[in-house]
């Protein structure tokens, strides 16, 4: 048998792994300096819960469970009429699927604070660093089990819980190294004001929906799938000039206050001045062509993009937004929440391919300790349980083996001190201690040992 | 709609999520000593790496994956057969499913090794913690979705790797705060000598699988498990004459090869000796009733129990064993591996019996800023950012509010210091500071607010 995994999904080995614990680690680290605190939620959640937040292509997209043990279920003919649905096209099948791995972290997030509100304080201010799944076309920075590391607040609305994510933004990147980078924000009321401005708010979800696509298929690209859509060209021709407004952040607010005039303009305006106030520090661009694909949104959204010239990756790194009533799906109305994602497997390949990993976190301090004969790898398992109980990082060889052997396996694991136990060293109670890096051999007694090593 | 979860699977609050941290990381901690390096593995393997590796139980306890868009599916007729086929009780249906959720880390690895083994140190020594899931019936201390912390070593055949898990053991168990528990060992090949000695070679699998079970349904459940498996009755008295076998350690291992002799028998005894005189303070017991259910150990076999008498639970908290070609499946044969699975959830619910976890743990550190109105909300905002870049965990009470209102917020949330701000602050450049705990109030300039929280 030949052994595979799934396409899109990706093991990581030794140094992978502590290259993502770093990015984990820091952001985790920025989060609780904030006040924020971890929650975990479960990978399967019932598919009733995930089913409908993220619009028809992620229902597509969630991977669900087969319910288990159905050749021997009772309902057999059910659970075949069951089937024939699916089959037609239908995809919520209760018989054969009850349940999802979740899509994103925010839904399981609104439907854990809907379920536990009256333990929690308002605000609830929680970070959660797990991974999602997605059923998505695997393909260069998008992979089908990826993590998200995410930072909410829920049970206020005031801008400064916005201007604290940009704050968050700032540390972040700025602990990772990561440089070049932009904060592109924009308000789903302003979206709504534009769907108002042209006579569509009828038609506002099939609008972002549109907008949402500009990165990948253009003006052009987004103009026909608003004809699409049932748009006129009068209509498109209003949405594609808002899409040339240029300037600096203040400039481009002043110029949509100057060519749309109505209430949702206004209140989105108000809110990105404010915000833009708090954050004077930060790389933030205001984007009105910036949609974000998700339904829940429904104040000011966020999306990072890298725009780094040394780096292949332009995509996106981060995003979120605002949502007034998620929670009001799992039965507990007007709790406004908002908050960012980072995309911890697109920053690691960013960070990657910029050399931005400190060498430092790498583990390769271990001690390796190797005997030539039997009774010397004996020796070393006593002098290991030693230096151990010392705090010291180190491992056994666990056989006999030539120096040489030893050596190449160290090298191959990067370790910087061999210590080689033969009979001479026995019988004189020493060690010979290899420097791997310079190369250097000396033989030292069992307190010049421990003195050097806990050094 | 009612919010709800998975039966069987948990979302973690705040608290419980930091107390879970702490036992991984302490984990890792002992792991990270004894030079392991860690690996991720995707959650979802293909159904062929799986299915087979458990027994007939555990392919039935696997979470298979339905296949994305089956609606689309150009085999719409291949698909319907072979739904009738998994309703008919066959499980393997790879046009339905073709992937599941990981059932351990263990199989997972042994793919990942036979995948990567021409870039990877031999001996290659990892730890891994991640969830698991298997679609078991939910009762105390079982859960449809729990995490294993695994530490294995492959490539290397010595009793030395044994010895280090069992000083693995004892540092984890050790840091962890844990007293009373009983390190359980066992090995494969003594059970291969009973089965020799009784002439039921050819019945090892069923005769482990009956002996397996002794914890739950006592020597009368395993006598009649045998009888339905087609043992005669004189082999099974010779059976359970083992189980009686009492003493020390060395005595037991002396009195079963007074018993019984035969080069399983020798080869177990011996490999059991070595270990035990390498493990001279650890609190091991020799079972010879310790089976293991899963089909793929060869050698020495470990299972810890909890043995407080202040503690309800009384089952496993870890177990594991020597493989000796379990990579062999997957086109790499002769790669001895031994290792052990630590299961976090259950050392979490023994730990929060005995109150085994340390107070400081939880992060109730954060300072509060409080604004009385949006001015001092404001001045609230830029102080946080000032502290925050001092590295100073502080969260900002993100609108205007009494002090009341903030402060049963504090409590809620356990914190210990509340800083307020309201127009006399402001006008006098001081900052009101409220010790939770003492319930002193006193009110200091920046100076003194800097120098307090930093000192």
């Amino acid at each position: 048998m030949q052994a595979s995994i799934p396409s899109g999904t990706r093991d990581f080995g030794p140094v992978q792994a502590q290259k993502r614990k770093y990015i984990f680690n820091t952001l985790e680290q920025v989060f609780i300096l904030h006040g924020y605190q971890p929650i975990e939620t479960p990978a399967m959640e019932n598919l009733s819960t995930l089913a409908g937040k993220y619009g028809d292509e992620g229902d597509q997209l969630l991977y669900k469970i087969l319910n288990s043990r159905l050749g021997e279920s009772k309902k057999a003919d059910e659970v075949k009429a069951e089937f024939e649905l699916m089959m037609g096209g239908k995809s919520f099948t209760p018989l054969l699927t009850e349940r999802a791995l979740r899509y994103d972290l925010t839904v399981p997030f609104a439907r854990f604070v809907a379920m536990n509100h009256n333990n929690l304080p308002m605000p609830f201010k929680r970070y959660q660093i797990q991974p999602v799944w997605r059923a998505d076309r695997p393909q260069k920075g998008r992979y089908r089990e990826f993590y998200q590391c995410d930072v909410d607040v829920v049970g206020s609305n005031t801008i400064y819980n916005e201007a604290e994510l940009v704050s968050i933004y700032n540390m972040a990147f700025e602990k990772l190294g990561l440089k070049h980078y932009q904060i592109k924000i924009n308000h789903r009321k302003l979206l709504q004001g534009i769907a108002l401005y042209i006579n569509a708010e009828d038609k506002f979800i099939d609008l972002t929906i549109a907008i949402d696509k500009l990165d990948k298929i253009g003006v052009d690209g987004v103009s026909l799938e608003l004809v699409k859509r049932g748009f006129e060209q009068s209509q498109i021709e209003k949405v594609l000039s808002i899409f040339i407004i240029t300037g600096s952040a203040a400039e481009k607010l002043n110029q949509i206050q100057e060519t749309i005039s109505n209430h949702f303009i206004k209140a989105a305006v108000e809110e990105l001045t404010q915000l833009l106030a708090l954050s004077k520090n930060a790389k933030i661009e205001i984007d009105f062509t910036l949609a974000r694909g998700l339904n829940y949104y429904t104040g000011c959204i966020f999306e990072v993009v890298v725009n780094d010239p040394a780096c292949t990756f332009s995509g996106s790194i981060s995003g979120g937004g605002r949502y007034d009533n998620l929670t009001g799906i799992f039965g507990l109305p007007y709790v406004s929440g908002v908050g960012i994602s980072f995309g911890a497997d697109r920053i690691y390949d960013v960070m990657e391919e910029l050399n931005l990993f400190p060498e430092s976190i790498i583990q390769n301090n271990s001690i390796l300790i190797c005997g030539m004969d039997d009774e010397s790898v004996h020796a070393g398992f006593e002098l290991q349980n030693i230096l151990i109980q010392n705090n010291i990082i180190c491992e056994l060889y666990p056989e006999a083996a030539k120096p040489k052997k030893m050596f190449g396996y160290a090298d191959k694991k990067g370790l910087k001190k061999v210590i080689i136990i033969g009979e001479n060293e026995r019988l004189s109670k020493t060690y010979t201690v290899k420097d791997m890096t310079v190369g250097e051999q000396q033989t030292i007694s069992f307190e010049q040992l421990l003195n050097e090593l806990t050094a």
